[in-house]
């Protein structure tokens, strides 16, 4: 990376814990790449510190912006000034710019970073049926930002069937037009995401019905480790044209480098079909 | 310099304009050579930030401390929780670190650094009779580091017949034994020191009386640019050892790792003979 002088302008990642981020790393070297003098540092907040913490970044001229992650997204939607309609439908923040004035503007990026990604594999999801697994945290960001693409219809498949009818209820409301679906088997399906967790241990049980794989779908997942989940390998053994989670991490880093203005919106295209 | 990672330890640098600081360079190129995984960047704070951008540092669990520039040195001397005796007298703190509590820890370096770099020079000022131009905060700041590196004797030239008295009165309460005069033909001197800006223009009168030179006293600058003052000019010419602006910063910046706790105080001294 190059050299931090006076005029390097500073981002940050906030979490609990801290150790384990990687964003420091694949940002820094995003700026390095696109020729940004900027660096993005991880600063280790807990909860009871986090509206300080955002109060003094206000006060920092040369402040950017910041990622915001576990366990600050859903708290960050009141610290903000501003927050995208997406972020407000997901109920969550994960990434904030600091506009000159000292303002917060706060958006959720995981599901557009997953959208990017899909189209950077020449999967446009517009006007496509969808069924996604998951209805939390990721899944919601997904289904939102999959409606503002413009798919047709999205079926969301989760054991909570709580959270299943919350998420649909706030679909409904920002996508008055969206198709809307709890069966899985009610319809085919070109699109199937997995945004649940079911497929980090070895011993999950598959996130979606294998008999969905039959119709040939496009299968994505937003689960980075493994990168080949039992989802992957089964829709692979199907015949499917697959997706994995890391894509979706690479395009994110670009969209949050573009919402904290340290890149300019062309430099998006680029960088997801890189 | 190393990659910026979670575990990466964050320290600043509060100024205001922060454009030319060149702290950030320098610091971060001494924790490359000393196997530090720390980073310090800019931040750019206003007076009327100040006291919320401290308060947000402190709940930064990761956050190692601050050097404070200008405008900030005065004002930090409230703000910390805890200032050395030095920075007391001097009445300003250029230094904090943030302990594991969020406590702020301030200290005032300038002038150790400058002793520390007579003593790397081999000029140690124990039992020395001094001579100092300048009253305003580089001169308070040296003129306190060398009483605690036990001088015999301070005599304090300045413009200011006000600025002085204070010094001195603030000097003789910190150190009653020093013997203290403002006339510098009252006696000779060992060591001559410029702590004004007199020097930084090609115009401007020399600090000190060149008769002064003719004992061949040691002679030290704390202007860095130029590189050679008029009077370091002078005292070459008069055959007189001198000393640059320069390892004054390169010593405290030493000194101000160890303060934050990136450097333990061993390395001082290896970083000094440097």
């Amino acid at each position: 990376m190059r050299a931090i002088t006076g005029t390097t302008r500073v981002y940050g990642i906030l979490a609990d814990p801290i150790y384990h981020v990687k964003t420091p790393e694949v940002m820094n070297a995003l700026f390095a790449r696109a020729g940004v003098d900027g660096v993005l540092v991880p600063f280790h907040v807990a909860p009871d510190g986090l509206a300080a913490a955002v109060e003094g970044l206000r006060r920092m001229h040369n402040f950017g912006g910041f990622i915001a992650t576990v366990p600050h997204k859903t708290a960050m939607l009141d610290l903000c000034d501003e927050v995208s309609p997406d972020a407000r439908g997901v109920g969550a923040v994960n990434c904030v710019r600091r506009d000159p004035d000292g303002r917060m503007i706060g958006t959720m990026l995981d599901g557009l970073g997953f959208v990017a990604a899909l189209r950077a594999s020449g999967e446009d999801p517009a006007g496509k049926r969808v069924c996604l697994a998951g209805a939390g945290g990721a899944a919601s960001a997904i289904a939102f930002a999959l409606a503002g693409a413009g798919i047709a219809h999205l079926t969301v498949v989760n054991r909570t069937p709580a959270r299943t009818d919350g998420l649909l209820a706030r679909l409904a409301v920002a996508y008055p037009g969206l198709s809307l679906a709890t069966d899985p088997g009610g319809g085919t399906h070109d699109i199937l995401v997995n945004g649940t967790s079911l497929g980090m241990r070895a011993d999950d049980p598959l996130p979606l019905d294998p008999a969905l794989l039959a119709a040939r779908p496009f299968v994505a997942e937003a689960i980075m480790e493994p990168e080949i989940t039992p989802l992957l390998a089964a829709a692979e053994a199907a015949g499917c044209r697959v997706q994995r989670g890391r894509p979706m991490l690479d395009c994110q880093i670009v969209l949050m480098a573009q919402h904290m203005g340290a890149l300019q919106p062309q430099v998006l295209n680029e960088g997801a079909a890189r």
